[in-house]
């Protein structure tokens, strides 16, 4: 279990969110309260979106909590989206590879969950990914290979009917491997002016996620990054938070949305 | 293009082949001469027999030059039985994961080559490898996937013949692909035991290989570790060096070895 | 604060106390259960006792608990006489060479603890180490000064007498800069043979440590490795566990050691 | 002996000097020409002018030619005033902290050269530095021994009579110790506003130092980046590139300012 946050609005510099405040992402690599594990220290990543259409990518597999780097580059970079994630394995190796966030073009993703019993699905799951897409897989985790079939399955054009797609194909597989540890899946995902972030899990316990809207801005996190009354909101389970560029945010049914696939 | 070591005879420490000769492996990291890329900074590593049935395994991402931890291990680690290999990258990210050699079991395997055109058959090549092997992979490179490949195919049991089939069915998918790019393939498989070089090439120029024998103990290099003079014999382009244990060493053709499995 | 253990006796895998037991070193980077900090992840080291004088030193940045390579080291190599450290930083950066165990020689130092206030006092401290040692310093640590500056007042000769001046000395420099923070400092030294682990604080709170005879064997740790009731007894406030070989272990007064400096 | 670049002028993205051009500085870190170190693979770093008075560092211990983050982030930032650096160490360690540039405050350097016999004066030099300043010191570099002693001297106020008495200093401490070796330095400074380049060495032959002024802007390079008939110039042995905000870029003797010092 990972911990991340994702920001849209007037751009700020990625330290205000990540480094400073006192439950900052930085922090949570070391001390999580809401996740199992309460260390996220396999690696880490940004993600963000400057002056280019594709965004930026720093990821390393040190610790999040001692990177001078991370520090300095937090300082200097503004950004009005950016996404932040602190890596705990579920078991892929400590590589910058399969660290989070991934990039696709101007897209960017990061996941926090697991796909239980992975390793028996992991050639199948990787088979549905076309050429073109599997070529670009730097890594070995689930949440790249999810990446990718999602973005086969039309991630950019429809985010939401997309990943509800995913999702199930996913846990069709399981089912035919007779796998029983669950799926949970939290992720985020942009394009670089929307974004979307998804709490679903197989067995209605999908790990947390929140939301806050100040200023015209939109911040999504795993766990709150100061204290819990502070206008935070819980994207409820099996839904997407959608923020399209220029419309109001708003939530949608995840599950409903693979209830009509399976129609 | 990388280059390697592979060393079996009487339990020597490390450093007397991998850091102490004049032209050494650790040198040839910085300055090869009879690669393309005189320089092999892109990781590296070592496998060696001690006590237990399966080899010890270290491997960096960091250029072999300056680290201090390879060159105490070398020091302090005496074997019978070691590879060893210095990475220059032909595409593939620089992981731990992406370095040789690589273990399965007991065995042991690293390579120097590259199959032209990888991006565009590797799905197919990975579609080859039966699920529980597959399940062992941890990096992406193509060298990890021929030796899964070959496993399957059974090198344990029949090493030249496995490899000769599995270096067919490679051809196989690049032919279908279309592929011009050549496909190089010089490397070492051992099971602990018997000691295996294999030096191949679709294009009749497939990279050096030097073998020398000496007290008892067998030496196969990419390239001389001394004068060249002293005492180095090439293995033959399309052959195979066969030090099984208890055996005399010989050479094997490959080619021929192909051709069988063509009738 | 810190991490470590020590072990002499009859040549046994590492692994069997670095990684294998319940609440092993490898263990307790990530779960730390008597230390001010659970997690020790700022790098990590071992330093071992093969067929050479000097021993082999293996320090990584990364955290033990997602480290291949030591996973792998511990599982092959065999020692009479090694030391294990996790670290967990006190302000200087996350550098190989700012990891434990130091080496000097045919000896080897860990730390856990702290200089209070060492920015203010480590120019003067480093100045009373020789320049031949002093050439030596790879890193910046409080630590390492330490170890230098014990090895120059005889640490070799006799290890008690040469740790009580050594601390006398901090804690005059200390005096001098009109410093109120602790100077906390459990360690343990080996030259190969014999080994010594003080526990010392000038606030009468010293770090916990710990060992047990069994076997022929001694184990000294930071905390219990498996269940407390097994045979751990502490090492008393303001001592030096000493274990000269061929001697029975014995517990010196540190503070008597010091007492007997200041007359 | 390492390579480097800075570039004062329009903002423009890093990727357009440190990765872009056919002998760009990232090409150097594998393939320089003018040096006698070919291969600059010790680490790497860049420093550069954002939005705050402070620049922004990135520095690794891997080569700068198989880093991802950084060809990301010079991808990404833009700046109107950049180091960047690669480094062949002369014998210290390849971590972070003895990566160039350095920075402190607003300031950074980056070094070239090396100071023949470094061990025999290392603690002397050091000792010449101030306690605050000593403080800040990260690494075990002869770089930033220079860098510390020169802001002491004040770099910051006349960078070119302060680094003429740091220089002076260096070699009277050599001298002292009878060091026969060389003292070269090649080094670049700025305070984010004016911009100083030095080439001098005690046997006058320093390492090479190019600029090139075009379109406004100001480029200093250890070797040129692309043709060498394409309007570089030499920095004159001896002497100090001076290019204060809003003046004329224009060419100081520093020895003759070491001259001054010594009457």
């Amino acid at each position: 279990m990972c911990r991340f946050l994702a920001y849209r609005g007037e751009p700020i510099f990625l330290a205000d969110l990540v480094c400073a405040p006192a439950h900052s992402l930085v922090h949570q690599s070391l001390h999580a309260v809401e996740a199992k594990t309460g260390t996220n220290g396999d690696g880490f990543g940004i993600g963000w979106y400057g002056e280019r259409n594709e965004p930026g990518l720093y990821r390393e597999v040190r610790p999040a909590w001692s990177d001078e780097n991370l520090r300095s580059l937090c300082d200097q970079v503004r950004s009005r989206l950016f996404f932040a994630h602190v890596r705990a394995s579920t078991g892929t190796s400590t590589t910058r590879s399969n660290c989070h966030p991934f990039t696709h073009g101007r897209h960017l993703f990061m996941h926090n969950g697991q796909i239980g019993g992975y390793g028996r699905i992991k050639r199948r799951l990787e088979a549905l990914i076309p050429d073109d897409l599997y070529d670009t897989r730097v890594g070995t985790t689930d949440s790249e290979a999810i990446f990718l079939l999602a973005l086969a399955n039309g991630l950019g054009a429809d985010p939401v009917a997309a990943m509800a797609r995913t999702l199930k194909t996913v846990r069709c597989l399981m089912d035919e491997a007779g796998i029983d540890e669950p799926f949970k899946f939290t992720a985020a995902f942009t394009d670089g002016e929307s974004l979307f972030a998804y709490r679903w899990s197989c067995d209605a316990k999908p790990p947390t996620l929140y939301f806050r809207e100040e200023r015209g801005g939109l911040l999504v996190v795993s766990e709150p990054i100061d204290d819990k009354d502070r206008g935070w909101r819980e994207v409820p389970k099996g839904c997407t938070l959608v923020a399209r560029a220029g419309e109001a945010v708003r939530v949608e049914c995840l599950n409903e949305a693979m209830s009509r696939l399976a129609a």
